[in-house]
């Protein structure tokens, strides 16, 4: 019935069809990176080494640094593609995490050779030089363990590549036993999460707020003389000033800013040092304090210790908090971006207030037409981080007892969300708010027709309109 | 601290205060009225008296205070019934509003006599003595507007029955001249909406919480020494006591009401003195403040004047905001909850690690089986609130230029979670959690044969299970 | 069709049918009842019965016909008050299934007095007689099974008052052994629920999209040759006609009902049969087939049996799916309203190509102004309709083995959502839609002012305007 | 106060530094795809030729088929990164329908050496040879003009390209005159995006739920005789057998296909022919029809064209239902992976009903601990859906008269519950649900204690447990 379908096969179905059993060959095939940059110390892509888990023997492509546990997680989990692995800035967050973990469990003992070399091999991982070797999506185990184990993977055969090791050895760098060491997943990846979300915030999120801000406020003053009619209800009111009416944009970006920033506290509470349940087993006294210190050292933000780990493990109620206060940005967001088009409609059918900035070429067939693309992708954007807040809700109700496990989905959907309305507000800012003019006489030609039905303004004033 | 909330003090209260072993006199106090306490100087309800607007005559029921407008509106939205009017608390927010204005009005030179009626009816506004008057549905302009007139007409109406003159003849007291001086319904209902939201907040939300809290925490005291295994993707993990389970969840509810805490800022900023667009046209310089600062001293409560009126007329995003703070606690309750009923699941084929209180009969066949009823009731609350903050959302994110019209419709679900939440924790509280026992047998049964398998734990920590 | 409809004919038709010109007997028919209509044969408010369940005694009020366990449920779940009951499309619902049960356990050998007793007492429940009777909230156990047993208890009494027997003793017709008899609360409910959906999906729902579709279409055909700008991105574009714009809507509306439609043969399934888990235990065979049957008969609508019991037990699939159609319905009544008050804006400051009816007085200062405030109520009821759905799928994903324990709070959230659009459809309809004039004047004003700017439309086009 | 933060420094701030009028060097660096397939016929990465649209020049890589009005959105549109590139679904789709325009085209006089190499080109785009060629992100225009641009330029120069043309002149193919002949953005990108929900959904969406039915259907059969204790409430109630209680998730999974399959007819309407506002304007007679016959003909899916075309320009009610559809069925999944897990949660301190098939290695510390990872990560994808189905409603209520410019959002969303839905469901079933074992001593034991308590059936049912 659907033979035509075959015109559309995908290679995907043929990355599935070799089977379970058979190696992830396609590892190579579907992964985003190609070129990795230690490629010429490594053989070819073509070629693999052989490593074991307690399953039995995995082929590892020899240009990688992961090895059989992640393997295991490519065969086991495919689910949705390259776009779905895990996010970037949790990779780096782990790559900051481990290295502090590296720092303190030097000061606790460890052989200060082997703790060197994976600090180096973890900035490498925080740096993003190391992306391609993190295949894994985020439709895995809902604690992010296998996430965790790529990471040690990674850091442990760099870190043994740096010693002169062999790779897959786990000598002289151990990735459970010294990369992993007073750690679990069940605490290193809320760690991560954390870290990531607040480095997005204030890498991407707040910035863009910000200037988005600065933008606005700029033009509020700019149109400060400028009558216009209000309106509500979609209806002609009575008048305001141009500079007025973008106050209370100004107004609500900075309280978007208000508001993610009183999310922040609890993002900067760490799980670090909880272990596997909260209780911190088998982690010296100390450890969760001194990780948190170091983690805060290293990126300049002000993360302590969660003060209860059983909650840091169990629930993810801070980044539930963080998302809303971006849902409640988004709403913000949209509200101004339709205002701005409806405000720009036109050239001639429309309110025409605005003249929006044209950034593309107009209608050939309409001349004058500017579509307000910028508000569209911020509209966009607006819905998609209204529909994350949901998934984010979703899985943050749904943890039970010790573990919530829907920790790659939530922090995937939180820095999605971060980054999108980050990158929205720059896009939006440069590309629109600065650009925007009055159309001055439009303005004037509204307002004086609209007053004319006015008919005496003051005494009625109180009746209701 | 809130001494002044007695002015507010709910009825519901008291309805609950007699203890639970009374029946529920489910069509007096706590039901939607049914005889006006001032009945007996009315006519009967098959009367009319006629009035008029501007579209021609109405019968208005001779023993209802509201006039023509009110009617027209119950005759123009027919949606959805009288479990759709507009919720008490913002009647009575109203209340507080219309009798702080008419103190302000007074200091501005509003005739004493007028203002004072005003205040002593807007008083009954406030106790909710007078709820049976206000019979629009949510689902009305988006304003909200219809509602201020009705207001503006009982008051009005109530204010002229003290000073003797004819309902309805709109003299001494003017419902717009006078109720709604230097007010629009553009500023006075998103400032009903902030006085509800808040007293919501402090009379029901918070107090449940802290109640919820310190059970929990009691709980975890007490529970302190009973070590259990822990479980981590629903699976047997490393142990910790049962008290330290709880500790996450007093956390999770601490936090909880730090979250709401955090969005009150905003929600104490009151959009009065902005009249129709937000530029207070036509009010006394210093109303708005004035007015701020009568609703702090009625309530208690720290009201400020809104720094940006415009988007305090535009824009509903400190409303969005709590929702999401609710949205999170709903997130919170739902974890534990959920938690709580599967611990004690059973009699013999589930967990059975607590035995909750039993509130009701038990199975007839199933002798033992205890069904977690109140966790299931917190459980809906949960979902249902995750429900209203879209629809808030949805609402917060559709306002054009100078007002945001799903005013009604944002109110009635914040103060719907509100409500939900405040209320099911105290019967979770009440009914379940200062009930629950630690079944330390089954816990000490099922932590033994766990730890059975455990070979070693020390030598074998950091491997990331 | 369904004509058996007429059984459960609902008052607040009644309400409506006196016609717009008559003031709302608020506290009267529409209101939460407030003097039962047996209240003559009863004692008064104050006095009660003593009844016992096996935790203890309770006093029930003389002129209630509930009985011991729906007290125990007041008094466990104080949560919302009033307007948080069970909705009575459930209530009415079991009425239906509690007639059609009787009749098939007579057959089945139930003495025929008693059947009788049950069925005329069954009646009034289905007719709405006995409203008052049920007190109990949606925020109860997530089973229901509390209003399964206040709906017993008022069977019963009802039934043994006709019968000349004392209220609260059991006999002749007991609430268990009789009203319930092969049934359980784990699937009366579930059938109640269907039950009520359907009737309201048929009754209001649909019946409010007709009426909408066929205003619009008429419209639609009224304005077939008015040559208007056409809008993209809210920019002039290319030119069509009026009735062509609201053809859009026409077959959004169309398309709503197919939805819907589609939605309900899952709906007609009926969980009645399963009885506790599914297996139909201690239920005769053909118990199920038969009282679905006699359910189809009752209303005229085609319930069959479910299929699969436990699917109809343990998931609520079929709700999640009806409201998404709902929700489908709200995204379209959404735009069509937005387009409607968009282009009705002005009356000189906005589009102004729609004229639409004033059904209110306008603004005191700004004659002419009209505020489109059916569009207002109808856009904050598609709000509500997406944040009920949400809380509908967040309760239809968390069931746990053989009940899911979430119905009461989905069922409130579908039977909301049905009634808000079907009320609001009608009364955007009925106040708007026919009313609406097209401004042919400022029509082709914008038009001619539009194509100025089009320079020669035939050659260019399929350039990517 | 950030300083550390530079160790994270953003490749992507580089990349925004050289400011908006410089080329877009970075569309090298930030692309994803590294190795053109035809990079041996073009020059190196970093040549670039020069192109022009009405705002000035633009350099476009020399490997490259796009042209200026691609480079031009990637300058205008930096939000969000090479992940949220149009999901090569749409691109793939837009091949069908460009081949499926060209057909038709060639039929109504085009020059049939120009269709024939559109045809080809257009062919190598609908079977993902040309993906890297594909830049832009979701959010651009919400019309997605830029994509079909992009698509319209990729196209032409490939065809160019196989009759020995030059890149980037246009000539002998043009992108506009002749790819996007008959056509315009406003109808195209709805075409395509109906086109790769409906391919998404047949090759991904269905293929994998029937794989789960399948198996799900064969353990219920295989479940048939094993009788074990049922649960409601989470408590022990009566008894069914596991393969009955397999059969309700059958049930779920079977529906969940019905419903897809009801909102498919939605799906195959097709917007091509409808032009800029849905009018057809400069189109033949009879193209919309043809076009959609092709479509049906190339995919082997009963495409026909939309019956009113000003709905499906300006409306996506059609996706929206889609969306209803698959966030039903996560509600289907999720309560189906919550189900088996909890059923196999152990090993000593759970349920331990089921024996969950091991993919990972174990616990080290726990011997015998198998994590539930792929009902995790099902329901994480089922939290995903719902929250992609909030962003797909928000988007689907936000349209303007005649253009819904939410496109490239609601398309995202729609493919991305689809694919994860299907692959999550295939990876589940292999990994999760063909390996299930009964435990058939713990079910037994189970029952046998619970049943201990039950003194005796079969008079007592009907009273309400």
């Amino acid at each position: 019935m659907y033979r035509a379908l075959r015109l559309i096969a995908r290679p995907r179905r043929l990355f599935r069809a070799p089977g379970a059993a058979s190696a992830p060959v396609s590892c190579g095939a579907a992964a985003l990176p190609c070129r990795p940059p230690s490629a010429a110390r490594m053989a070819s892509q073509n070629s693999f080494r052989i490593e074991y888990d307690t399953f039995g023997e995995l082929k590892v492509p020899n240009d990688k640094y992961y090895g059989a546990q992640t393997v295991r997680s490519t065969m086991n989990f495919k689910i949705g593609g390259v776009t779905e692995r895990m996010p970037i800035p949790v990779i780096k967050a782990f790559g900051i995490l481990k290295r502090a973990a590296a720092e303190v469990n030097q000061d606790y003992g460890l052989d200060p050779k082997i703790a060197n070399a994976i600090m180096k091999a973890a900035d490498e991982v925080a740096e993003g030089k190391l992306n391609e070797h993190f295949p894994l999506v985020v439709w895995q185990t809902g604690s992010g363990t296998q996430t965790n184990m790529n990471v040690n993977e990674v850091i442990s055969n760099r870190a043994i590549e740096m010693l002169g090791g062999e790779l897959g050895s786990k000598k002289p760098v151990h990735p459970n036993d010294h990369v992993n060491k007073s750690q679990s997943s069940n605490d290193t990846f809320p760690t991560a999460m954390h870290i990531a979300a607040a480095i997005e915030v204030h890498e991407v999120l707040l910035p863009g707020l910000q200037k988005l801000h600065d933008a606005l406020d700029a033009k509020s003053k700019e149109f400060a003389q400028i009558i216009k009619i209000g309106r509500t209800h979609t209806q002609d009111a009575v008048p305001l000033t141009l500079g007025q009416e973008f106050s209370g944009y100004v107004q609500q970006v900075k309280y978007a800013m208000t508001r993610i920033q009183a999310a922040m506290p609890r993002i900067y509470e760490l799980a670090a040092g909880g272990t596997a349940v909260g209780t911190g087993l088998n982690t010296r006294i100390g450890f969760a304090e001194k990780v948190a210190a170091k983690v805060a050292a290293l990126t300049g933000l002000p993360f302590v210790t969660a003060p209860n780990k059983f909650e840091a493990l169990a629930a993810h109620d801070a980044l539930v908090e963080l998302s809303g206060a971006m849902n409640t940005t988004a709403c913000s967001l949209m509200k101004i971006a339709n205002d701005i088009r409806f405000l720009g409609s036109g050239p001639r059918s429309g309110l025409g207030e605005l003249i929006l900035p044209e950034n593309e070429p107009g209608s050939s067939i309409m001349p004058g037409k500017v579509n307000p693309t910028q508000c569209e992708a911020m509209t966009m954007v607006a819905a998609q981080v209204m529909g994350n807040h949901v998934a984010v809700t979703v899985g943050g109700s749904n943890g039970h007892f010790e573990l919530n496990v829907f920790k790659p989905m939530m922090i995937k959907n939180v820095l999605h969300s971060a980054r999108l309305l980050g990158d929205a507000a720059v896009s939006f800012t440069e590309n629109c708010v600065v650009g925007i003019q009055a159309n001055t006489e439009r303005i004037s030609k509204l307002m004086s027709e609209s007053l004319m039905l006015v008919t005496a303004l003051n005494p009625h004033i109180g009746k209701g309109f």
